[in-house]
């Protein structure tokens, strides 16, 4: 029997914090990662283009032979779920619902505060499934966290300092028992997210979207135990800039990326 | 006699530092300002998508009566000046070479420093023209400040923070004589870039591409002194986000953009 194999989907390689987590939660499976670095980033375009975008990766990575697709972008997860469902056969995951689902589980009728880029702040869809689950949700703009963790500069002070201008402004307007980290990129400086919550006196735990949508993936696909004990594959397209990709998805994915095809999509 | 029109092109609203410095020099024509906003950024793209990108931008001011083309985007100035000019029917002027025109008259035969972004740095474009004038020129990303910009942190003491750690890296390796900055958002932390230059006791001059460009086009152009008395007039298109771009448009202009008009180039 072949292994399952599992198809993950962003605009960039952010997404690869989701692989990362998912590697050693289902060791059996085949991974498929496509970053759409040409047409990057999703949260600038309209909600028309996005899911343009989304379903065209969504087939290629069925068309590959994916049995599960996760939609490890929040932009697409936040603008096009319905969409993808649409156009594919087979189960697909965003990176909303399972960290929502989490901070309900751990922290129900709660306050929430949600970090993410301008574009997910903008779409509400935190905000909205939030409140769908009993939580009341403040939603924060970080729009500079992105480029300092693609600059590398995870452990810098100038790092800290920004994410304390955004925390101290976030945390004036509510006091939340759970942070969401509603950006790929940010698992990477959630350990300098906690040491500021604790410099500022907030005990709010922080819960992280990429190992909250593992978790789900895991419940959700049952890996004969024949497959867990052979080792994970995985394999990356993006659609340009595959050599920055390689570089900088190592970070991302604590790993090196040996290949990364080009593809191409179109415009 | 109809007034002079200008078309000024960029991939997003940086270039608007270029129009503000055109308002005052040449007061008397009416400028067309457009920012391909639906597929920026232009930086992490392959050269024949920019090139088409660009073309179609400079077609289409060409057609709303452009009787000069401003290409005050660093990555189209950098990769695609060619194309342009073999598209269109009227003179292109690029955000290059005036820099480093201004700096080889200025300075000539010296070392110069280039602070751009990463795509900027990469195509190399700066170092070319600099060595075909003389000139010596080290080339520093500077991937954050574009962000800092975006943010509105323009006179924070991150930002200068970062400025500190990208001179302090910059001035390790060379002793310039001229600071070009080489992109179209750096003329707003210009104060800052100085004042970080004075604490490391650099005598360098700062050399701003949006004003070098603009006195460029004002040498080109020689508008009638009939119609110098005529207040400027501009006009603006985006291909996405206008909102976005009428609001911190404006803090690139200098002043209100009442009206920006949305473009559809394409995909």
């Amino acid at each position: 029997m072949a292994a399952t194999t599992i198809g993950v989907f962003d605009s960039g390689f952010g997404g690869l914090t989701v692989l990362r987590e998912l590697l050693p939660l289902i060791p059996g499976a085949h991974y498929i990662y496509l970053g759409d670095t040409a047409r990057l980033p999703y949260g600038s375009k309209s909600q028309i283009t996005i899911a343009r975008y989304a379903v065209e990766s969504a087939r290629f990575l069925e068309s590959q032979g994916a049995d599960h697709l996760v939609i490890a972008c929040n932009t697409a997860s936040a603008l096009a779920m319905t969409e993808i469902r649409d156009a594919v056969g087979i189960p697909v995951t965003g990176v909303i619902e399972p960290v929502v689902d989490a901070a309900r589980h751990r922290h129900p009728h709660s306050d929430v505060l949600v970090l993410a880029t301008s574009a997910t702040v903008q779409s509400h869809a935190y905000r909205t499934q939030c409140g769908e689950r009993g939580l009341r949700a403040s939603e924060k703009a970080c729009p500079l966290l992105v480029p300092l963790v693609e600059e590398g500069w995870v452990d810098s002070p100038i790092t800290r300092d920004v994410i304390r201008v955004y925390l101290r402004e976030a945390l004036a307007d509510c006091s939340p028992q759970a942070i969401l980290l509603g950006c790929t990129h940010y698992p990477l400086i959630a350990p300098a997210i906690r040491a500021i919550l604790n410099e500022l006196n907030s005990q709010a735990e922080v819960i992280d979207s990429a190992r909250a949508t593992a978790i789900a993936i895991e419940r959700a696909i049952h890996v004969p135990p024949t497959e867990s004990a052979v080792p994970a594959s995985f394999q990356c397209y993006a659609t340009d800039s595959v050599e920055k990709f390689a570089r900088l998805g190592s970070q991302f994915l604590g790993q090196p990326i040996p290949l990364v095809d080009l593809l191409d999509l179109g415009g």
